[in-house]
């Protein structure tokens, strides 16, 4: 684990409130196992009782508690945070062990004469940069990625082994590229000829904004004459397909496995469940959420939660739900009703 | 862009009449957006109407449009093709500015002695071609790109960087193969043994037929025995997956995310929606067309379209959507006939 | 193919018993396609009999049939075996052709000074072993693959080319890593902050047990603060996304494309068809079966099928889709019903 710290300068640190005498924190523990000088996340009152309940609770260096847990007298010292969630994700980041490589070009890296590579920037053993390609301050390209002609990495922007970007890719400012994700691969376009399909070759590149994550093995295409674009503090997990000419607004989580058909866009805020899938040139509005699994044909307005497939308001979808379960009642009904009336 | 080409020369290459005067286009532009010396294609009468309305629509080169347009006096000269369509994908072809790399083998990459790499393919950094591996004549194999022992690639083809081809791996002429995309991998099969699960080794390889496209991280396994095929004209998109000992005809198009279980087939001229499932061992004929999501689990018949999980015929499966949107007023019946009857 | 072998000796090696003459054999043959000194194997009676009327037939080294097949006179000698499956099995063991590299470190591999490979271990041409890496006897380490810091690859494993381990990944003995599969990318997890989402980093790794088999494609991610558990024996498809924190038992079977959200568990000798998908925090009991493309929201007791989406079990969804396919006799009772009482 990281550093030791005391638990109030952790208290200052994450914006929590320590209740108790200060102890020094070596790093988290999960909730069934408490271990000494560690400290647990606890975001209801059953986690606090699991957690005080367990062995070696008492030698906790803290507990995370919300505003209103009643935290017993005898538990370890208290860290209390309006939202435990938020507290556990400054921890994380606290005692991330993870070391920051060591900046500056590795030597088997494949560097084109006029990249322009920021000098504190870290680029990994095999990675390519192409020819006019930018890597910002701090940004970190990882082992063996490729960043084509003219792509351009922000700062403290960070792209894992292995990842692909085209050439027009452009990612902004401490964004994150997970190993295996593609980005400006070919959209999927032909037109019928009389040879068979001709290829539409994609002339749009891919614009990624600031604060982005995209997860292992993701792909995203090109658009066919402007850029396919991710806004500005999207989150999006692992092997999700992101049409060509796909607009994504800011500050929307897409849970992994979704598909985005070409040309559709999402407003800001909007949410979708893992394996979602949208067809193409449908609209999501701005804060919507689209369940896990739902099959979106047409828009859906924001603000609203839609699920199923084909997709309806959630309101719709349970009530149909509901109704297939009474099909069973429905069914019964109807046979008795036709041998009452002697049809079988 | 690219260099500006005189739009009567266009007219010819993408086999449209040039009505106006000639004027010299730089490249294309999307429907809201004319730009001067740029084409916009208009597909229907509502993207004409939208791209003259535009500011700036007097200064494009031309609009393209098909051979029912009724395009008012005043407006650019006209490109008119009787697929707009397909002269937009001959257009995007003649503009696309991606530079082709010089022919030759990068000093990074890894070839192995008895390796047959044509004079004027290009390899690039960090590409390893196996023992006996076959490149043709104006092929380019990407950066990072594995071609494996005794696999070929044909002429003009194109591996993008990241491809993966397992040992036995033959893909034909003017092919591509985007980034992340493995050919070959074994198949998932097993058997029940004593000790546990016995692997069922794969000897068969992957045959992918010429003018194939295959998207970023899509999966093709090996066969059993025999090769799992891809036909001719074939277009595959990003992060599907093709089992083992699948056999796909010719000119299918197959969007993202499908699964194509082990041992199904594909006649000619197939069209697979985004996320579209077969199951194992079951035949999609001719022509035939799945929506988008479907479940196949049996055979469909050639020329049919067919939809939901599990599939049936379309017409079949929108009448189950429309019962099922009567079950409201079905459930307000049965209720009522039963409070008639005393027995609710 | 394989060196040539006799039928006498192979039928030691796979626990079958001869009957009939010792040939020679060189390798397998599909089934509808017998050639001189292969084995057919023969699943049940109607590939007996397809394989006994094909040309060439009488050529075979033998066919594999099981205890109860009753092969006529003049048949081909005959290797009886109590599962067929299984000595396919073995088989195509006996005659994979893939060579194995010699062992070895490749000049091109990038190995930290600290790292610690077996002697008879294989590092392919551009592999990256981070600091502390630990490579077991005997394993193999493709091409570009990536073992970060810290990470451990247990003795006869297989990282296929490109396959990515992020620091903290451990996989046990005898397993197999296909390319472009990634180990212990951080899970999906935000806090809602008061700038926007705040990452929660992800401390835990990935443990992965022996004799696994991960598929293409595939991503696992890692914990949060322990690691996500991938068990013994289990095998695991193409394109699967594996959560943060899930646990896995011994000897499950995950078809390609199924996803398990964040935190979910699976007994030992699960099975997941194609392209199921449960959501985070459930539990699916040992010996569960789920079916292909079903969606599991809530916990399936050990020993059940279920199937559907939301997925119940098997028998209620049959049920269901029964009482769907009668909705077009209740309809048409209920207009008749209305139209008798006047109301349509």
């Amino acid at each position: 684990m990281s550093d030791p710290v005391p638990t109030d300068v952790l208290a200052d640190a994450i914006g929590a409130t320590l209740e108790g005498e200060v102890r020094t924190a070596t790093g988290l523990a999960p909730i069934p196992a408490p271990r000494a000088d560690r400290i647990v996340v606890c975001p209801d009152d059953d986690a606090l009782a699991t957690t005080l309940a367990a062995d070696g609770a008492e030698a906790l260096a803290a507990v995370v508690v919300d505003a209103s847990a009643d935290v017993p007298p005898g538990a370890p010292p208290v860290l209390r945070h309006p939202a435990p969630r938020l507290a556990l994700a400054r921890l994380t980041r606290r005692f991330d062990p993870t070391p920051v490589p060591a900046p500056g070009i590795d030597p088997t890296a494949r560097v084109a004469p006029d990249a322009d590579v920021a000098a504190d920037a870290t680029v990994g053993p095999g990675a390519i940069l192409g020819a006019g390609a930018r890597v910002g301050a701090g940004a970190r390209i990882g082992a063996h990625a490729v960043v084509a002609d003219g792509c351009t990495v922000g700062p403290a922007s960070v792209l894992h082994p292995h990842a692909v970007l085209y050439p027009g890719t452009h990612v902004g400012a401490r964004t994150t590229v997970h190993a295996g994700a593609v980005l400006g691969a070919d959209g999927f376009g032909y037109a019928a000829g009389p040879g068979g399909p001709e290829k539409i070759h994609h002339l749009g590149g891919v614009e990624v904004g600031d604060d982005v994550e995209i997860g292992a093995g993701t792909c995203i295409d090109r658009g066919t004459l402007e850029a396919t674009r991710i806004g500005d503090g999207t989150k999006i997990d692992n092997l999700c397909q992101i049409g060509h000419n796909v607009r994504i607004g800011r500050v929307c989580l897409i849970a992994g496995t979704c598909a985005i058909g070409g040309s559709s866009e999402l407003g800001d805020g909007v949410v979708l469940g893992g394996g979602a899938a949208l067809r193409d040139h449908v609209r999501v509005g701005d804060g919507a959420q689209v369940a896990a699994r739902a099959g979106v044909s047409k828009d859906v307005p924001a603000g609203e939660a839609w699920g199923g497939t084909p997709a309806v308001p959630m309101r719709a979808w349970a009530r149909e739900r509901y109704l297939v379960g009474r099909l069973e009642a429905i069914w019964a009904f109807v046979r008795a009703a036709r041998r009452a009336d002697g049809d079988a």
